[in-house]
């Protein structure tokens, strides 16, 4: 069997090339950042010079109406199922120059490897990218994703809005990534996403490979509290109605839940605090924050929720607010396919590779794509901790070229497989839960 | 003695009809409220209504360098000090039609009732308004009378900037109220501001009218929290740098110090809380806060400073965040003067008129005046405990007239008093601190 070797510098020059898109200057950290939110200028420059790359490969590119973005190369029997790659090159705010991206270029990397052996696989293969997968610009994130694998219907996806009231679907226009092809692509044999971990589980085995097993369940819901305006000075303790110290108390109590140990690894995260124009002698009579719950078991997750839900009904019992609940987004714990993933573990066996399994902490496009047809993920280590969502995210040459490697033999061989099962899949389909 | 009645309905209407300027509807009440923010057009308009009265009143008109305006009526000897009353026109953002206003409104009702009643007064009455008294648009409350109480410079007080950037001295200037009097206006020989007070002891204690002894301790400081943006779903919770949990945490220890008993009658409140561009997905790196504090006692307000900054300094080191703290205001306890006071009684005693004594929890631009001349305030009852900076804020017409009427004959006694100290004055200046 023949064994591909990615080009590591050619892949490590993409990525360098890549993030000079959206660069800013970030002030916290004094590093160059990449700021490159979806369907904006920058995302649109990055898409464009994605597609460049990937006619230079040789490949048939065609964009679909959500804007993912599709390369194939062919294969010999075109009647059956392709194998896919992919992730996304949108950023968050404060991006770094791996998250989705590597995904991305390295299954481009993989392509021109496939080239460079001139190696000619049964199935078409193809590398992708999808359309909004932070969610942080217009609210929901791995949108072109969950489109795709038609969980949330093209017309709803299309007229959500961003902070400035823009919709997903004028933004598409105004860039020129509304494509043709329909939103609902044909199903593939496989799909394998590579992606940086953004956590510390592979630095701390030494590894720079992880075979992923899924995706912890995701929670995402926003509070609207609403109290009374009053005067600073005069209104007394007793009498306030204080929005933004409601606000306080639900993100120091969730903190306070990931740190009891009674909803075991529940990480909690506020992201979002606003309490409109303030005033330092007015009491806050409104405040808007965003509860991010994560959890690797559904049972724990279901009992977080229920838990802080009925804390903060308390809460505004005893200080008289009202507090509204607003589900942005929620996903069960997803689990991979134990095919893909021993057909990962043996290609890294065959490449001398040492990987560790992990569940995946962030949520990927690969959990969207996993309800369509049989699907894993491998993980690249990350420097520092495997911090992410920040400039100072970084992964080595060396470890994106060992995961890539992966990707690129796993690829090869699923590309091969003439059955419509790849490896020795058995577990039913998952399903993703809206 | 002559005993004056102002014209109540001729009051009322003028209250009435000066909150038709800057009228916005509120969402939160439902109610039609008053944003009229220092130097804005409305707040322009708004002098312009007041000055137009002045004139019609038949009273000399004057502006100074900081905007502050002053109306006087000539007494039979001018070279003796005026009486000055006085107070804000300027409102918060969620203003009613009150704070402020009542005390410009009622002394120009004085002026007219002196007019009706053919008064003529030894020493020149003036009333007056000043500058940007809430201090939300510039950051600094009181500004025209710390400026023309020569606590503030006015070159300072000129660069002070609103938060799109432009200073006082170009919105002076664009709304035409750049006066030429000197700022340092010249020493009167009292003081007396009515005001609404903003709280609940008038209403509890069954009386429209308050002598106010003095205002308590204010402090006003800003908090800027720097933390580390990173990944909501994969960073453990014991490697978060989370800017937003500390910022919380303050809000909530805050409130826990007020109820504690520790600090006597403190008040606390967070009314900004600002985490920048916030995303659901990523830790905030970032939180900007102001904590306002008050207390009718100083040692009992050093300490609750001064615990407060200890355990924001636990804090910082437990969560690995820096904090910086900046010193908006600070205003020690102002008592005003006995002497005032004293008169103040007397004269509602001699209207048959109840009334209590009681401290401010709110700043006035009489704690300012209060540093060149002998000051007290008259407070008027609020309805709905008192309910203040809100569109709900209300005072009936009868406890408007009431707390007027002794204005009005507190000012006719002081005016007419030959000797250069009011009343039965014996205590020492009182002094601002910075």
């Amino acid at each position: 069997m023949t064994t591909l070797r990615v080009d590591r510098d050619r892949l490590w020059g993409s990525l360098m090339e890549l993030k000079e898109i959206g660069a800013y200057q970030d002030e916290a950290t004094g590093l160059q950042g990449v700021r490159r939110l979806a369907l904006t200028d920058a995302d649109a420059e990055a898409r464009r010079r994605c597609v460049e790359w990937m006619l230079e490969a040789g490949l048939e590119v065609r964009v679909d109406r959500i804007g993912n973005v599709y390369a194939t190369r062919p294969g010999t029997d075109r009647s059956l199922p392709c194998v896919l790659m992919g992730s996304h090159i949108d950023t968050v705010a404060t991006g770094g120059a791996f998250d989705g991206t590597l995904g991305v270029l390295g299954g481009l990397e993989v392509m021109r490897a496939l080239n460079d052996a001139g190696v000619q696989t049964l199935r078409d293969v193809e590398v992708g990218f999808f359309t909004e997968e932070e969610g942080v610009r217009f609210g929901t994130d791995m949108l072109g994703s969950a489109v795709t694998a038609g969980r949330i219907p093209i017309e709803h996806a299309w007229q959500l809005t961003d902070p400035d009231g823009r919709t997903v679907k004028e933004e598409l226009e105004r860039i020129g990534f509304d494509g043709p092809a329909h939103e609902l692509r044909p199903v593939p044999h496989a799909y394998v996403e590579c992606h940086i971990e953004q956590g510390p589980i592979l630095a701390d085995a030494g590894v720079n490979v992880g075979i992923v097993e899924g995706v912890q369940s995701i929670s995402w819901q926003r509070l609207t509290v609403q109290g009374e305006a009053a005067h600073a000075g005069t209104t007394p303790i007793g009498s306030r109605h204080d929005a933004g110290l409601v606000a306080a108390h639900v993100v120091v109590q969730a903190r306070r839940m990931c740190d009891s140990g009674d909803y075991g690894q529940l990480r909690a995260t506020v992201g979002n605090l606003d309490l409109g124009e303030g005033q330092t002698n007015v009491i806050p009579h409104h405040a808007v924050l965003t509860v991010d719950l994560r959890n690797p078991d559904d049972e724990l997750m279901t009992r977080a929720e229920k838990d802080l839900a009925e804390y903060v009904d308390g809460l505004a019992q005893a200080h008289g607010v009202t507090v509204e609940w607003e589900r942005m987004a929620k996903t069960a714990v997803i689990p991979f396919d134990p095919g893909v993933q021993a057909l990962l573990e043996a290609t890294a066996d065959d490449l001398g590779l040492g990987y560790v399994r992990a569940m995946s902490g962030a949520g990927h496009d690969a959990q969207e794509i996993a309800a369509i047809c049989p699907t894993a993920m491998v993980f690249v280590r990350g420097e520092h901790g495997g911090i992410s969502h920040t400039p100072r995210e970084y992964s080595t040459p060396q470890a994106c070229g060992d995961g890539t490697d992966v990707l690129a033999n796993a690829i090869l061989r699923l590309a091969n497989q003439p059955g419509d099962r790849p490896g020795q899949q058995s577990a039913p389909r998952p399903q993703n839960q809206s």
